[in-house]
């Protein structure tokens, strides 16, 4: 007997129907005779809706107010689906963040959790439950204000639940079949994975992955605790996430996947005076700002002693990182601040990288080869990325995937979906 | 500086415009000096919807998960006020009852408060801001679970709290604009009472007025908490419930007003046996069955050692009281079980009653008058009750409005809320 954790997405959770058949799944998951826990996200509009509603009252909504607003989402959710079991055939209680135990930092609307103790989820399991656990939430440790987790709040719940209880997998579910060699709806020969390890599924979700949250798959790592994502709408298997890239023995290594980003946003300031702590300065007031900086580009100095530098972010911090560097400009006597909009970035990922010289060429030949021009090259030991034009996305992922020959033979299968 | 506890019902909540309107009228108080909390019940549409989406996935839901549910209503509500009022410049944090130390019974719809310790609201008020506190809600004593507290859950949760905090008024502030002699949408010279004694107003909330409900009357008296009952919308003073009528002047004492209510349905068991136990046996099936009873007639048995039993209870239990005594048909060897859910209830209550004989038979005569006849008759020490035709309510309101002479010279401002 296994004990389970399962997370269903707000798709997976958008009205009555839905609702019933992802309790159907989970009563069939406790009759094959395992202890299920499971964390639903809030249903599929609602979040929206209370930010819609926040915004008609305050335009700057205080943040713990905002925590107690949209953690109701979940509750309604969960206690839906807590009825939904009931009406087919097993006993479920639901509980909040708080109720389950997850214990975070004070920070509302990106709190970590810095413990988990779900004493009334296990009690739960003893009786014969299931529990329902209200994802993206917890109780600040110092002040026991309701806070919520920030993005991916709740696949980082569901993580953090099967470590905390020992689980033997924990199961992310939403309207996506697995992890891809590919997005499948850019490149139709992409193919299903069985299995990834840790350390890949870090650089695909790092490189743009949807699928699963950076900071779920991280604590994933340092717990042990496999991850397994699957539909919710089918029975089949979906790609494991576990294991780490030192237990593959060298020879088998491969190449994994090939990731891509429309997220980024590219900024260069030019004409910068080369001298010590020109760049520090323009990063430290980046940094100030709280926004984090993804690819950087320093080019040598000209002969006037100038340089550009150049860097990636989030598009979202895009004007707010120009505007702190105009107020820089007299300071630091630069020429100009250039914004960028139309990057993206394509990434392959793979320990066989490691071990295989030539991967790096390869994959410039195979940009080259359609007509990709590569702006930024940015690599670690298991992936390589670069910055290119975003029109051309789409192709710069075709070749790569064909180039390292990641296709299958059957025609994957495309959801509406994008993993959530 | 005074402390104010003030409720804003569901329909002076609809919407965000609305909650902006209350969140100025909370902001004012404040502003006037006064430490001031504040519960706020669901928004307008939100319990109905949450009981539909819940019928939806299981027709007979679990109540722990009810419970769990309808409380997301009061979280979101008192959320978004919270944030209204920090947009309109005081500051503002909002509690669940939970958090807010509200102790109940385990009964999951209809939990009943045991204690309030509100200390995150004291500390609140003391670092100077407003605070929120869902109605409608607590937490198990013994099961830590969350419970609602059933009909007029948020007036009681008002009273209560400003009960423990020692306020020095607790405001139910809703579409109505007070206490009237009589419903001003069937007597338009009703007048608005500027106060009404605590026994007075349990006998008219337990005579079909629904401005109050009963529990939150019975817990003001018990605490000495004052009840303003205010219009959100407007500066006007409304009606004060406090105060006994042991402490008015006996010479001073008058009648207060006419209440009715459509709710009821009357029972006649026909040919019961006349012997010990058959009555008893009668009334113990159902109070098993959770019913409360009303008003009782039992007749004279006749020639044959049979008597008819009659009593009234709230239509929505009609149908399952029937039940249960067609059951008892063969043991108890009765006729028939009739039912009726065309009466209505009229009363008058006014502590004058005591003290001026003739009152019951100008009521009396005010009903012949006007061709209404008297099915069942049951009077207090401070009310007269009768049941009649409720097809001739209105008439028989008017009639005894008129004939004890209770109207005011202007016409009442009519709005077309209900209390709530």
């Amino acid at each position: 007997m296994a004990l389970v954790v399962q997370k269903y997405g707000g798709s997976s959770l958008e009205n009555a129907d839905r609702i019933k058949r992802v309790a159907e799944r989970i009563v069939a998951t406790k009759k094959a005779g395992n202890d299920v826990v499971v964390v639903c996200s809030a249903m599929g509009d609602t979040t929206d809706e209370l930010l819609d509603l926040a915004e008609q009252v305050n335009p700057v909504p205080p943040e713990r107010e905002m925590d107690m607003l949209l953690t109701a989402g979940e509750r309604i959710s969960n206690a839906l689906v807590a009825m939904a079991i009931s009406a087919h055939g097993a006993e479920a209680w639901s509980f909040t963040g708080s109720q389950a135990g997850v214990v975070t930092t004070a920070v509302h609307g990106n709190a970590r959790i810095i413990d988990v103790t779900p004493s009334r989820v296990t009690e739960a399991l003893a009786q014969g439950y299931i529990a329902l656990v209200a994802g993206f939430q917890g109780v600040s440790q110092d002040t026991k204000d309701i806070t919520t987790l920030g993005r991916g709040g709740s696949d980082t719940t569901a993580v953090a639940l099967a470590a905390a209880l020992g689980a033997d997998v924990c199961e992310i579910l939403s309207d996506v079949d697995g992890i891809y060699t590919a997005d499948p709806r850019i490149v139709p020969n992409a193919r299903k994975l069985d299995a990834v390890p840790y350390e890949e599924m870090l650089e695909l979700a790092a490189s743009g992955s949807k699928i699963l949250h950076l900071r779920s798959v991280e604590y994933a790592r340092r717990y042990g605790v496999p991850i397994r994502v699957r539909s919710s709408y089918s029975d089949k298997p979906g790609t494991t996430v576990t294991g780490s890239i030192e237990e593959i023995p060298v020879e088998q290594a491969l190449i994994t996947g090939v990731a891509h980003d429309r997220s980024e946003a590219k900024i260069t300031i030019t004409g910068v005076p080369d001298h010590a702590g020109a760049a520090a300065r323009i990063f430290r007031v980046i940094a100030d700002a709280e926004i984090d900086i993804d690819m950087v580009l320093q080019n040598v100095s000209n002969t006037a002693g100038r340089t550009d530098i150049t860097f990636t972010l989030s598009k979202a911090n895009g004007p707010k990182a120009v505007a702190q560097l105009e107020k820089l400009k007299e300071e630091l006597d630069f020429l100009t601040v250039l914004y960028d909009d139309q990057v993206g970035k394509v990434s392959l990922v793979g320990a066989g990288m490691r071990s295989h010289p030539g991967v790096t060429a390869t994959f410039c030949e195979a940009l080259a080869k359609v007509g990709v021009n590569i702006e930024i090259i940015n690599t670690s030991e298991i992936r390589i990325s670069v910055l290119i034009r975003d029109a051309q996305l789409d192709d710069a992922v075709r070749a790569i995937h064909d180039a390292f020959e990641l296709g299958g033979d059957e025609e994957a299968v495309v959801y509406a979906g994008s993993g959530r």
